[in-house]
């Protein structure tokens, strides 16, 4: 921590911010600049509670971080990649993990037909919301049970493992029985209450970046459900919010390499939100593959003008298909890049 | 609504979506440009489904809703203003009110404290969290029910209505028994599981803006409130997101005028939240009154430099007093302008 | 500047970036913390030249500038306010100032109107564009020459100063000619080239705050203006570009005291442009007063609706009218605010 | 353009708006609605004078565009791409271009290190600023005609061509005569007297996207050139300004895919600014490609550590090369993507 006093802060409330730094068990190092004073602090302590103290302080400037506020997401925490255990798959490890499925269940008819097609088209995982946040309280508000049955089915006949939205601490433990992943929706990622219960939930959880959290906050958030009890949280970037309407969310591509560099978890892209256009949707998928995300979360219903939600950034099931195999020969380059960095940590 | 076709929408694609709205129960104009052909929709129906629909065909290049999505809480619904009661004061009435208090209630002396200074200064109403949504899991969570003992005793000493967070619909009722207002933070503006238990809460609902959400958005999340049973909805500015950093958020001042135009509900702003700044506090209270919110809601601490959250930005009990005699000639004169709009209206 | 180095940087990383620093002139203050090593830099030396070096160093994991990388508009080079002289005005002074008039000078009739309408009302400058930054290439672009001379025969024939925007620094020698005030669109905040040309111009500039410019970033540019020799700078909030579009731009009204914190220089509001509609432009200005502006700069047509640029944002001379009146109680207590200061000042 | 009039519009006002279209040169379709009347324009005129004006009438509560206000740029002008030609080369065709080199010429031995050292590695474009737009008037501002005259002597020993960029209209023929391709940088994206200028300079121009421009906004201003006169208008993606500061920029990766649904135009990607950070470039860079861009424009610096300017987000020469080897697959991937496009677009 830095902190830097104002130019003309006097010798008295120097010493009275030295105190109250040293209050909370740190050691302080002035240095004094021409123009003015910048303390040094180091030490173990309660760094939040001595920050916010010191910045309410008369004759402060500013008061800078240096350490990262999270600790078990952190890459220094571990150097690796977490690697996921879901159904079988690893999310994290060396295959490219596709999820894909439509925005809600809707019908049993739907949400076969979905199932089957995007297994044929090689994805892994069946998304599906069952409990949906939506807009505005007129609009359709999910299947609820009903549709988490549904998904089961659905997971029966084809294999898929399922993810599916969680959207309040009450509905944890229900949609923890039939989920094999526990996805927290955008709106949802500073849900501290909802973060804490999924602590204890048993069960991976896909924690989607709020429309205008940072990555810090991002980490923040996954650390709340890591200290919580639950290591396993795969990050999703979907798209931020910004002044450009000519897509739904603008795809942050960067966040990916730049949240490597910060952690260990996996992290996945979400090309159907971040773009909110089907059209848009196979070429930002190839971002991803490229620029090193571990998997994709795609929209795809079987007819999408009939979709109660989401519909046109949803792709239909040949559109996906044809998708799947223009992403070939760059999951392969994947691949080929994931075991050579394998080799290289080995060595 | 209105649908813009795509320039070779052929004849054929054109009937479809025709087809698809009125499938919908709605009745359709074209407008044949020399370009491209536009389709009118009027009539009463789904209009959500109806647009996500219709947007996800192909040869649509745009859909835009002309109605409004929300309705209980639009100006259509009711011209005036709608009061708001609690305990014995009348939020968007002909009183300009002053809620104030800490971030946290951190303890009996500090919150005791704190109530009896903004009283005297001229405050109505006591703030003071006790369930808190921090950023990190390693920060001050909050005193929990012990905090909403604390927050009844000052008001029973001081006469201060209480007006505190909740942050799960599972502390609703718990929070009910204590508070005079609910709080939803910026963070919850969209937990459409709270909002909706707060439509049986039997208590009115201050709602803060999100910190990335638009006019539209936070008035859809006061229709949840409204249409789940709880007309008493207090809007709150409170600082957006921006590229800004000189200030903590950007205060989107013009979103009182603004949202006055679409709705009768009271609006209150946050000088404290929207500019993270203790020095600013003041100047942007002043600007509120003038532009004719309904109150101010500001952080007060006895001690800010002692503060466990937001003491940067917190008042100290002088620093308040002087703010409302300050603001004494501002309240005066939107006293008048009150006056002048009843007068107006009963002619 | 705080130089912090990455978690494992080794004894020979930190030498190597200390000898960087004192290659530069500076000298070095190591902090060794638990985790990592903090640098402190004091002394005087080329600071940019020196941060971006050492920013490109390998294991250096960010640098941190203390000082304000301006000067002659800083406060610490000033203290009290500036006032700008114009046309035996005093901006910055303890006179409220209104500049008033069209977004384009249209025709003869149309700037007379304007400048008899708005000077009648109680404004004391006269805006309107004769060289027009437009988006799009087919739409009008100014009367250019013509129009400065209209505004000529409109400062002849109510005494009103003129202010006029300058887009090119090939224009600079022309529009000085004519205008009392050299207006900086937003557009151009950053061109350098033009900033340095008003620099030697001669006459008082008014500066717009870019549409996604920080204020550093417009202190800067004010910087450049002063530096190559004009103190005379006028700052202009008009609002900046974020998320929301129910405004055609958000207002950062906390801009304004947050500005007077940092610098000397008069600073304007511009609601027609902070908002982009008619019926917010009243409040807004309300509150402009109220906050502490130095002035305001209002967008006035005698038909707004045969305007050919702006119409949507313009007063009619009836709605200015009304304005003024409704804003003068604002400007009294603006007016005995800025006469308590001079008396603090004084003694 | 569509009008949607204010729910209480009478029949008066109505006739009022219809009128005024009319006047335009247009037709009106009127759709009455159960709550408000709609109206269609349809026919050609001035759409945006018309529009302005009707916004700007009473009771019009909002005016729709639905027609581009482009055309030269615009897919419905030319359906394929455009393939602009510079010293051999042909960008927007069947090759994909890598431009590199230093933020500024600083010297004659780091250009032509520079230079060398990005050709061999496969570069075929020289990149460095001789005219600097620095956010400082104290920062070094670029080594002008001499640095111009450096450029070419790197061209004539390396063959590659040059790139640099123009800041006011004033240096447009002095630019021209010694760089193949003129720059436009964000800041002056808008600097529309410089973009007139160019449309005159017999040069393709790169136009870089504005920190805060909408893509919309990007192709009116490359719509600028083109009607004035030059149709070699190469567009950049290089990152717009959000609330994330964790990457100097936001790279906004789908603009890509986006802008060439409704262009013609070659665009380019700058990993560099779009990022901020040198470890992050290969990543984007590869993203890039991928994503289907027609070429990059790289930050490469012989010793990154000793540039003047920008110097943290410069790859060296070794890290330079190491990029464009992993880069390859991925380039010849856009290859055969780009010889199926041709053959589709031949049968």
């Amino acid at each position: 921590m830095i902190i830097s006093m104002k130019l003309h802060a006097t010798r008295q409330e120097i010493d009275e911010v030295r105190k109250q730094v040293e209050h909370f068990g740190y050691k302080v190092h002035s240095i004094e600049g021409e123009e003015r004073v910048v303390i040094g602090v180091v030490g173990v302590g309660d760094v939040t509670a001595c920050l916010e103290s010191v910045e309410a302080m008369p004759q402060v400037e500013k008061v800078v971080r240096i350490s990262a506020p999270y600790k078990f997401v952190s890459k220094e925490f571990r150097a690796g990649r977490t690697q996921i255990r879901v159904n079988g798959l690893a999310i994290g490890g060396d295959e490219f993990i596709v999820m894909a499925g439509p925005c809600s269940v809707e019908s049993e008819k739907q949400i076969m037909q979905a199932a089957e097609g995007v297994a044929k088209a090689g994805a892994k995982m069946l998304r599906g919301g069952a409990f949906k946040p939506r807009t505005s309280p007129y609009d359709f508000q999910g299947m609820e049970v009903e549709g988490l049955k549904l998904l089961q089915k659905a997971k029966r006949a084809t294999g898929l493992a399922i993810i599916t939205e969680v959207m309040s601490d009450r509905d944890v433990d229900l949609i923890a029985e039939h989920a094999d992943v526990m996805q927290v929706g955008a709106r949802n990622m500073q849900n501290f209450v909802l973060l804490k219960a999924l602590g204890k939930c048993g069960r991976p959880v896909l924690l989607k970046r709020g429309m205008s959290s940072t990555m810090k906050e991002l980490l923040m958030s996954a650390e709340y459900v890591v200290a919580h009890g639950n290591p396993d949280v795969i990050l999703c970037e979907r798209g931020i919010r910004t002044f450009e309407t000519a897509t739904r969310n603008t795809c942050d591509i960067a966040a990916i390499p730049a949240l490597n560099e910060l952690t260990h978890l996996p992290i996945i892209l979400d090309p159907s939100h971040a773009t909110g256009k089907r059209s848009l949707v196979p070429a930002v998928a190839r971002a991803g593959v490229a620029i090193g995300a571990d998997g994709l979360i795609v929209e795809v219903h079987p007819a999408p003008e009939k979709a109660i939600s989401d519909g046109a950034q949803s792709l239909d099931l040949i559109q996906f298909e044809k998708m799947m195999l223009d992403l070939r020969p760059y999951i392969e380059l994947w691949e080929t890049s994931r075991k050579s960095e394998a080799l290289a940590a080995a060595n």
